[in-house]
């Protein structure tokens, strides 16, 4: 047992002050990707200011959860950005992003959980992630998914995306050797509890090799299978 | 529109009065089955009185959730009775049982789920009817379901008990005709909630022809598949 | 105890691919019933190419819980679809059903319950089965529904719809010989949470013979009870 | 509209000071009854001092959920208290109450409701009032409450407890012209969720006349039958 | 112990079957009070037809939770109803209700439990009852609820209606000898649980005498308050 | 132990009387700031009798969660009213608070958070606070709150506003010396139930010094933050 | 808006390094006081060596949660250690605090909520406070709250403690100008959810001035009121 | 748009049958590693049979949350295995595991969780993986993570382990580019709700790369890092 002399710790990190918000452009010195900007709840203008300080800093950036409405008005002011209808992301890119090693596997169970899968797909590509996509691959009709284990089963990172009882992501973690990130998805009614059931069925998964983000949280499993993706090319 | 005469309802239906209970003896003409007694929150004698009763108006009778020490209790006063020790079964038969058309298939998720596959067993058995068990076939390792699955679908009932997520119950529904009854279980830790995770993931199935029954009730998906049997000798 | 060889599992089904959906054709031969989508969610062109696969291929079609404005899309391009207002139910009918054994009764508890009640006896007749409906024979009444006892006590299934407390399912299972399978619905307000309270009280219920399917979930009662009689079919 | 110039509340009611606690002697003037002691979390030591300031002011008191233990503490001391294993009732009687105008009918669901039942009936007498009990007439076999409602309907209060789905406290409510106070009881298991269910399920009657208390609360039951009772004398 | 007789229960009760209703037109008789209509969720076509069934039988009836329009298409067709737009019920009188004795005391905490407030006021001097309002009482400024707390003890039957953390039920108990029939409502905002919270609460109070309705449920609350009453008179 | 004779509590609080609402005129002298309207669910016309009182009275007033709507229609007669768009306060100022001693950090995790945050500001600016915000320093970029937090310590309160997990405000409170009043917000999407994990987080920190109040309750952490700036001035 | 060049932060402050654990022996020069340790989950030889390192860097050291087993492991091996049965502190005291200006009042409802207000009077006595206690002053008997009211009054925090509804917080802030800190207690039954119903009302309390602490957690309110003292002696 | 001729899917998995139980031994070829057994609630004969099971075909197996009384009852017949007291593992090993590439650091907050760190310890060394530990780091104490934070950031995948409220995944995932595998545990009191705070709170956190699974699971936290480890390797 001994006292411990710590240092200083350094942090050395810069961000843009914009009053409203500090963005953070050390990001992808410090955890390897661009900000996000979750759109939901800020007010046209904010965003507007938000990726033009990006553009000025000639960042790239992603702007989750973006209205149409919204879209419209940054793209009124900044041409460069990009709008996904499905996914409902804006996006900014100022250079090509370093492509990644290895693939991703992004299933869902049912047609109604295609704008969290197409978030999923389009965040990953663009950190310079292979995408490969496998849908309407639920439970209720076994053989869908078995038909296409064997391509699944290639890909190093596989996303499972359920709404209702969620089973996809467990029947996926005893059927492949690659980490299973699990999204629940609010889609279901009754009981299902808004996504609570599938988020709650999927961190009970009897199956190993699972891990969840939150409910109709594409973004964040994108991201995560990512992460996981850099450590190949880490090593 | 007209009002509607209502004829007096006549429910000519008896009870023995034990003043702390009521037995229901014109059980069996009424809806088939006889009086089962809920034995957990009785004291010892509340339960010799109960079965003494039943005893002597030569009914049959279950007792379910029956601890060890109320078993022996009942016992020794009446040696008539049997007791199983892993469904927790106290039985009392003074006649056997009209075998039922057809047959059940008991489907259970792991190992912990056997004292709920049991009960459902041996209730079933005890109204008379046929029962084939298959357990441990968790969707963990699906291939163990799947190796057993044209067995199953020869059934007419299928009961599927699991805990944790609780997936059993859809993809079974998906993969046979039958009707299936699902028991989710209280086997799991941490988020399970003691099986509400189950129960409502199992409720929320995205397959079609579950129905659903309370966590670890046993008892009551062995009725349910028993009145379904039954439909099969009406016709 | 000995190593148990397993046989390839042969899964032979079939599927139509659309991209963003596969539907499961094979439904039919491998449980008995064919596909239904489930309309909420889904864009109106989705839902054109769906039906219009399901046409091509001479298949029967349910679409649950479709929108006035959906069915309008679908019905411009597609006049054989059938639409239903009060069960929301839109259907495709390349050839008729074959008629199954028994009868079910549908009952629910207020009037409120009706589009769940028609819901589920749309289905039903769908899928061929006879269905007798007994509509405001909630337990505020009693009378209500003692009067209508015998002519319930006549069917091989009831579904027994209510929202609030949801007591009707556990009095009619205490009544009669038939499987009840319960419909718990969003009826009701304050502590009623959306359906949650009938469901859970639905699923806690004294009486025996009762299992539950989701909140508002006709559709899936109705399957569950021709899942029944088709048993009686089959014997 | 108008200042209103607010007159001091005269509060002249007087407590006896014990450090650990404020005995509420004023309580039979101001609402109507003794205090009541609830004696779960309580030290033995605590008891013993309170109910001896209790005796020594000639005060009537009831201890609530009083174990045996804390019961034969205070025994050793007070041989003046009187102790009901049933309803775990600990009781001081320096008077005889005044005997209230009416009638109470106090009902259960089952078997294991009875020591609920019986603490509902304990309180009541104690308060001077006439209990009539109806044991185990739950829904289940509906013919046994039908066999006893002409008796309950000639009672002023109706007190219906029960676990599980608490059906019974509707049904009666549809039956009879007096107010019904609803005791849900933890009586149950798995999903009933220690009496959440059968709590929620009760406020959420579709028959009126129902009011509710909380979880296994008999005494709080008899309090608010006998404040009912008082009105008629009052009157 | 013996072998009880039951003879058969005579439900002499009628009704009005419209077909998607049945009208509970014995009620008066059985319970003490004209049927009330929950009108949401009910067609404005279906409400016609119900209060038409009731004014051709000369019936009283009231409707809560009436909306504006259904209102409007029912007068239309029937110039005798009645509309009151804070309490939102629809009523309609054929018969001039008889006197209760007594008198109920209606206390609300805040100005937003207004509507509740003014429903249990309608429905309780429609049904015969002398009413007093006590409005804005709530706990944080308690020298509000100290000076009305003479004219409030004076009352038969207390009616507490509040949000948010539903102190007021509490505090009035703990101040008058007549029962207390708490009315939790949806008022507040974040953790309040559209009145979840101030139901638990009530339920939890430490202050006997207290008995719970649904949230916003100014009607059963009246109707309790009523049924109290009538016992005064009964006796 | 002896029997307290207890004075007459004199309460000469006064209020107005507006029939639908009392109010508190007399809050100032009692707990140390004028009364607080909230205004949603209040009707236009109930504000505007209720702000023309406390301007007759020649009160300070707040109005919180006021609409725009509502604050048009009362303008209109009251010119002298004030009304800010982010905070959505209307206030009335007819006379000068005095200055309290000390200061109060404004610190929020995100921009979504900023209406939450300009509430409590605009609730302690009002009642004579001296304000200090930090916007935007929420975790996930943790360089921003570090490089702040020497002018956070020197705050004599800290309000620590956050939505999605509420890690904010246990940072905080580990890094200074003032108490920290925790504001969780409904920030956040799918599992953060609207503000109750905040909420809950922010009640379990692991870190002392922290309380907490309701979701999105900006003026409750305001005015605590207030009653503590005055204990420094009080002694 | 400007790019900020973020200076490094240094955070100097040193722990113990134990291997199971690091103890933070700056925060007393951090956040004010010392650390303090949650004993319940760690194993005694864990405590003691914790302990002991306190001792040997001539810490003031508190333990909260600490079973008698435990403690008795320590003091056979530090005899400088004390003990609160009450409260289930462990103490080690190697300097006298500074006194704290200002009063702190520790207010409980009931008998049962005792052992939290000692904990909370413990921890801040050590820290230095002058402490006044009001027990046993809950809301059923309003008159024993108000007997005390202008002695509470007289504090500088209140803390307020309750369990079942938890309405004496909300009373005394509408009475008191001081910050009350309000602690839910596991004090109930049934409903009470183990302290999540009184935690919630107190949350959504209607006055305002109240923040509030986790379950039984005296500790945590007992620090908040001492940072709050705090502040009177750095003005 | 075309008809998929769907192959027979070729499941060729063998598995072990007990009876009560079928062993997955194929799972080492299909997801990569061997079976783990979850030991809480099977009898400790069934226990030794599996793993005796295992020992006759060679395996390597783990069997989690295993209570010293089923280890002793195993290790007397079976003297191969090993127990670890701290992570209640069992092990059994029959070969050397092969190595994996990268690390992991595994970081818990307070000493209370180390029963936690130490099974996904245990378990990633068991599977091959090199482990780095880093143990009470939690938030309260911010420097003492920062003081680790570069020995962190070299590591390729991050278990982050905290009850209470779960801060420390957050702040791990803002300041390392590894994927960060989060497991609330069940450690706190009172309002933690046994873990289901720190679990919705990591859930939602507004960090990314962050993904988290069931309360208490080392063991799942464990394969999951070696899932990722692994795909360093496969490319």
């Amino acid at each position: 047992m001994g006292k411990m002399p710590v240092k200083a710790v350094n942090m050395k990190d810069d961000y843009l002050e914009l009053g409203f918000a500090k963005l953070d452009i050390s990001r992808k010195r410090r955890i390897g990707f661009d900000e996000t900007v979750f759109c939901s709840g800020k007010t046209k203008e904010q965003l507007l200011q938000i990726f033009s300080a990006f553009q000025e800093n000639s960042c790239n950036a992603l702007g989750t959860r973006c209205s149409r409405e919204q879209y419209e008005f940054v793209r009124n002011a900044m041409p460069e950005v990009h709008y996904d209808t499905t996914s409902k992301i804006l996006s900014l890119r100022n250079r090509k992003p370093q492509a990644l090693a290895g693939k991703i596997a992004i299933c869902c169970a049912g047609t109604a959980d295609l704008p969290i899968a197409e978030e999923a797909a389009t965040v990953a590509e663009f950190q310079g992630a292979t995408v490969e996509k496998f849908f309407d691959i639920g439970v209720a009709g076994l053989h869908r998914l078995l038909s296409k284990i064997e391509q699944i089963r290639r890909a190093n990172v596989v996303i499972a995306i359920a709404g209702m009882e969620g089973s996809l992501a467990g029947i996926l973690a005893g059927l492949v050797q690659a980490p299973v990130i699990a999204v629940p998805t609010s889609v279901g009614y009754g009981a299902s509890l808004q996504g609570i059931v599938p988020l709650l069925s999927m961190i009970n998964s009897c199956a190993e090799g699972i891990s969840v983000v939150n409910i109709d949280n594409g973004f964040g499993a994108a991201i995560q299978a990512c992460r996981i993706l850099k450590q190949i090319a880490h090593h």
